[in-house]
């Protein structure tokens, strides 16, 4: 008998969720508050947040797995914590969700939705030309499963595609790879770099200045990964000079943004607030069921984090 | 020989991608204004804009075929003019566009983003869910080569395709078809309808109040077709009540959209002034080349317009 803890804010619904699996030999417990975990409990599995499982790790006397919820497991990769489990992330659930985020901001920029409404607006008819992404070139910085669904909606739309990886080359939907020293042949030419690195010590500041300044002035630069990849000083000052035509941020080294940020009042740059691919529990649940299903089958668990890379 | 009138607006550039192509047995010359069309200059081909070859249509005296450099050919199909040549539309090439407007609208609603740019203005962490497109449904009116263009990127985004034809069932991303009398049916439980329908006696005001009636209040209507299927007092009647969430208009039965009218003041209305999908020679060029070749060689043109059809 497995005993799972589901350690979440929506402790609710992963609890139907999981239950309606049936899964064999578990016995479920669920909590929103991680002060309720006893170290007499004994759950040998935990699924939940990262930032809630850290607070009740030391009282996890008997874990063996945990399965977080998110993609970032920064929270759980402090050097300090314990690392005598196994750690599985959420992937291969945020593709369809970031390539509508994505897509959804490239689209808007080449319609000039904003622009049009304004128009409208001022009761203009407006027949200025709109751009197309069919043609344009898209680099993205990481080609994990959610590059490779950018990827390939980039290519149904007509789009050319660059990846820059550690050294991957495994996308068919890339056109071309980077690697390494390789940024700035990387950033050349495009008019989209979009960010999903993860936030590790290798991609710390991985777009700083001199990336930037590899980029043509019409790019575009859009980031929904994590926001410790980005010299955010190094960005606003090359919207303000022109350098770069614009920036679309989900994510930032400190979130909630500060109120007293300059990126809230650096021009051209469209803010999301940390919405671009949210983790829903009835997206989250089947990844958990199949990993456990993967346990008692004594299968290896898919999306196994390493804590010495990060991700 | 044949000989080859270019009258068009972007005369010049047609001029220069046709000269480009060197195709045999042609004489060209080109022109933006239909009245320096004298009758002894005997073009039996012209290459242009409807509305311009219709001024020149009586002098046109050795006609044999028209290629429009636009989808919409009604100023040549008015019952009064002479149908004694072969009339050929540009077709196929306005799909991805098409779908590059139509999908920028329906990510831009629901990713919520004019929404998380007031709350940015503001000053605001906005962090309300944003939703997908991913499971949602789209009804298409019209599946032609635009349609179907549409049905592809819809399926690419996850969602359910319905189609309303007047009979042709052959595009196979629609998963359900509709036809004639079945326009509740088609409408209901769509959260988006897209009108490709061109400009026929059958299409007019096919959008009518009683299939508005039959979409579920929080459907998005969305016209980068014709304006005159669309029974546009019914539509804002709609809108106003709250029956319909909203609508995306680029077409009208007048335009440009006459300043006093109340679709400019009409709630949830985004008007985006006939930029949905613009003829760029660039595009249309290589559809007359093409034709050009098929007709030397003997072989049957593409995209022929029936008169009595309309499209």
């Amino acid at each position: 008998m497995h005993r799972l803890l589901i350690l979440s804010k929506h402790a609710d619904d992963y609890a139907r969720l999981v239950s309606a699996a049936h899964l064999p030999d578990l016995a479920i417990a669920s909590s929103a508050d991680p002060a309720t975990v006893a170290s007499s409990d004994a759950y040998d599995v935990v699924l939940g947040e990262p930032s809630l499982i850290r607070q009740a790790l030391p009282r996890l006397t008997a874990l063996c797995w945990v399965q977080a919820t998110w993609a970032g497991v920064e929270p759980l990769l402090d050097p300090s914590l314990r690392r005598d489990y196994l750690l599985t992330n959420a992937r291969g659930v945020f593709g369809s969700r970031m390539s509508e985020y994505v897509f959804g901001y490239l689209l808007a920029r080449e319609r000039k939705i904003f622009e049009k409404r304004a128009s409208q607006a001022a009761g203009n008819w407006d027949p200025a030309h709109p751009g197309m992404l069919r043609g344009k070139q898209i680099g993205l910085l990481g080609v994990g499963s959610i590059g490779a669904a950018l990827a390939r909606t980039a290519k149904h739309f007509g789009m050319r595609v660059k990846g820059y990886t550690r050294g991957s080359e495994g996308c068919p939907d890339v056109d071309a790879y980077f690697h390494g020293d390789d940024r700035a042949a990387f950033a050349a030419d495009l008019d989209y770099l979009v960010s999903i690195m993860p936030n590790t010590a290798a991609t710390t500041h991985l777009v700083d200045a001199a990336l930037l300044a590899a980029l043509p002035p019409r790019a575009v630069f859009v980031n929904p990964g994590r926001g410790s990849v980005v010299d955010e000083a190094a960005l606003a000052d090359a919207l303000q000079s022109g350098r770069l035509a614009a920036a679309v941020l989900d994510v930032f080294q400190q979130e909630p943004l500060p109120k007293d940020h300059f990126l809230w009042r650096t021009p051209n740059v469209l803010i999301t607030s940390h919405t671009a691919a949210l983790s829903v529990p009835e997206d989250i649940a089947p990844v958990f069921i199949d990993n456990y299903r993967r346990l008692v089958a004594g299968q290896p668990l898919r999306y196994q984090v390493d804590f010495e890379a990060g991700y």
